[in-house]
């Protein structure tokens, strides 16, 4: 196997190599990057289109490193029956410039081999059209040929290497948070349960394999604490879960989240500055790394939502601070009428949170600073009665909402002693009451949901099309 | 947050500035790097050991950026009764160099701050002492600031890393591939089951929340193979799950694997080519990146396994490849007795491993080409009877056995059509078959074990002590 770096050295090596070791495998990315065609090449991939002339064959291949097609030219006497849409080819032949404006280069054939032919009439994939979303989304094991989810999955896959990049560059130690746990976080409701196969057939004899009642994790954040007060910064990347029985376009049952921690904090900023900095150097990466594949969603799949132009200003400037009270004194004030009334000490709803940034001009805001009876009993008190507040802050974002949430952790024995006491979870979380007995400094961090981070820079409307295998109504699982 | 990089240009620049600006903050491995020690700086992290003497006190503080601690050195009228062994502190001052031979550089203190106290008598860790690795996997929130589980959770991260970094920089497209599938795998009766915590409770209603059963996957490869269709070289690396009821050193019930398949495939050595090239790489970045977190676990937790040589040469080597029918009469002509009589057709026990990977000098082993019978279905047809096999390979190295499996799988409709025929398994895998229809192509993969790629270059013995929480018995999720 060559892949992008050594397929190339072994190019340039090539030319005085005696021809039966001359040939050399490419990708299609490869061949299009060439910018000195020579020698003898093999390109595989899948036809995408064949036209054929009376002169000359065209074809145009693809394999998935890129979202341009190689052009292949070939004598129409390589043309056969097999050689249709959909189907597997192995080219051989040589990269010359290309005539057209186009492209650099095209691959003109000396010998064309169908490695697999494809039954076109029931592929459910056509040449040359571009197939809506909920179209393809029926066919999960083939809606991957798709040029559009072919570029989603090349973007996902940037993205994921730039988030490890981005922690590893800055001093991160990656952990794998565990999946299963028996930390049901409150009772939420929201869990999934694990059991054996066994037990799931016979519930009357049940025990538990773990002894306990385990669950799939719903976030790494607690285990993450533990690890930050070793390495001082840590981050997870990985699956959590949501039985939330909706059908919306906003919720999945199994999504992503990068997750970062971080001990001496001296406040919410510095929380704040390495969400920032994760969002601007990730989305920056990817824009470079893959422009044909971001451009197609911004000019084919969100036009409208001028996420292009929205995003490069995003890029450039500071993320916008304001407080929960500045937050209801803003919605308090709006012409606007919304269907829950904007009132201290209530969440802000998607309604108040889209108008939030619409206020502030269609950027990213951070909200700070939320009032204390309405979060988790980790975060940490603000101390400023009678608006008793929490440092918690949210990232929100056009078209989505909250994109990212974190807060300072309550390191303070008696203050997280007193708050579980009265909540009746001193016994579970005795555990993480120790962490504060031994050396607790100041920390904090965030979570931020990879799939909404996909769907806001690419304007994707449902979170179903940006994950690898949909899953709609809770039942395609494949 | 100063990262390394950051850090570091931080202290460049950091010369002319007034002085309220000059404080940079360093992480230990920043300041135990320092060449030209100069300017103020401030150090956080855990006191490892406090030595007060008459004229000077003597401080070793760790922040986890790295195995060694920084010395500081003060004046003893900067002791106080906090600072103790496991509190948190702050130290203000200068990098000088340090007269000592095992240090480049020590901290001259100005100012000390005890940002967290430690209570040191009911801290389960103690000040200079080794604990065994069963000790402190008693305390899983604690023992990551035991310095064995420090530095095997910094290599577990530097190995994430390079795992990453092998695939992309070879053009492999990175998939996240379903963690909750109705794949059970032809019911191996190993799975663990989801449901909701609501049905859970009420096993009488049952309702599926997918509509059908759902499982917590066991492998990524009939996912990734979807994939390798469209993007020729995938991989992922993430959690998988068996729900095997077993308490030996050599299970876990959620562990990692690094999964990748290929197409356009010429043979299985394809596949052996990229289970070496990973490994090696992935070793040799290891090793470069965290020399010392690696040195301990060779001189002080395996030294009589001899593990630093052999990965010497192991890594300097061809690995040694042999097939099925080689194994089978090297274990016939051994003079050792085997608990399970070698016999054609049987899979090999681990004695046979060990025996294997003993004979051929102690170096990892590819077995090729295994009993068609043995199996599953997905894996190529050699046509090869009376001995029928299939074109599979495991990777069997020293201490361990079975690193890594993988195989050519079959791509020829007729042939798989007909195995799944003979195994009733057509309804189910009609999706897999599909696959077949539309430009089929030879490919392959191979899944490797991370825990037991772990546990092999650092020679742990338990691969309890190689995940970040530890599990034993089951029972203890945390």
């Amino acid at each position: 196997m060559l892949g992008p770096r050594r397929g190339w050295q072994a190019l340039r090596r090539c030319v005085s190599l005696p021809r039966a070791q001359r040939e050399v495998r490419l990708r299609v990315r490869e061949a299009l990057g060439a910018r000195e065609p020579a020698g003898e090449v093999k390109v595989q991939g899948w036809v995408r289109s064949v036209r054929s002339q009376k002169e000359v064959l065209f074809l145009h291949i693809n394999d998935g490193s890129s979202l341009e097609n190689l052009q292949v030219v070939a004598d129409p006497s390589l043309e056969n029956r097999d050689l249709t849409f959909g189907s597997a080819v192995e080219v051989r032949g040589k990269l010359v410039k290309s005539p057209h404006r186009m492209q650099n280069v095209e691959l003109k054939a000396e010998t064309i081999r169908v490695v697999g032919p494809c039954d076109t009439l029931a592929f459910p994939l056509k040449t040359k059209e571009r197939h809506p979303l909920e179209y393809v989304r029926q066919f999960p094991h083939l809606r991957c040929r798709n040029n559009t989810l072919g570029s989603l999955l090349r973007i996902r896959s940037e993205a994921t290497a730039a988030i490890h990049s981005f922690f590893q560059d800055n001093g991160y130690v990656h952990i794998h948070t565990p999946i299963i746990t028996s930390n049901d976080c409150e009772g939420a409701g929201e869990l999934f349960q694990i059991e054996t196969s066994n037990e799931a057939r016979e519930p009357a004899e049940k025990t538990h394999f773990f002894d306990v009642p385990a669950f799939l994790t719903v976030s790494g954040q607690l285990h993450l604490e533990v690890m930050a007060g070793a390495f001082t910064h840590v981050f997870t990347f990985g699956p959590t879960f949501r039985a939330e029985n909706s059908q919306s376009r906003r919720h999945l049952a199994e999504f992503y989240m990068v997750e970062a921690e971080l001990s001496f904090t001296e406040s919410l900023e510095d929380i704040m500055q390495v969400m920032e900095d994760l969002f601007k150097t990730v989305t920056s990466t990817v824009f470079s790394k893959c422009p044909r594949d971001v451009e197609l969603f911004h000019k084919y799949i969100a036009p409208a939502q001028k996420t292009k132009d929205r995003l490069a200003k995003t890029l450039k400037n500071k993320f916008v601070i304001i407080s929960y009270n500045e937050a209801m004194e803003i919605l308090k004030q709006a012409s606007q009428t919304f269907t829950f009334k904007p009132e201290w000490g209530c969440d802000l709803q998607t309604e108040h949170e889209k108008y939030l940034v619409k206020h502030c001009g269609e950027v990213p805001v951070f909200v700070i600073n939320y009032p204390y009876d309405l979060k988790p009993f980790y975060m940490r008190d603000n101390e400023d009665g009678p608006q008793h507040t929490v440092a918690a802050v949210d990232l929100l974002v056009p078209g989505i909402g909250e994109l990212c949430g974190g807060s300072l952790r309550e390191e303070r024995l008696p203050f997280l002693e007193s708050r579980l006491q009265r909540l009746g979870l001193t016994d579970a979380y005795q555990w993480y009451l120790d962490l504060r007995k031994f050396g607790s400094v100041p920390h904090g961090g965030f979570g931020m949901g990879f799939e909404r981070y996909l769907q806001y820079i690419l304007g994707v409307e449902s979170i179903k099309d940006v994950i690898p295998f949909p899953r709609f109504s809770h039942s395609c699982l494949l």
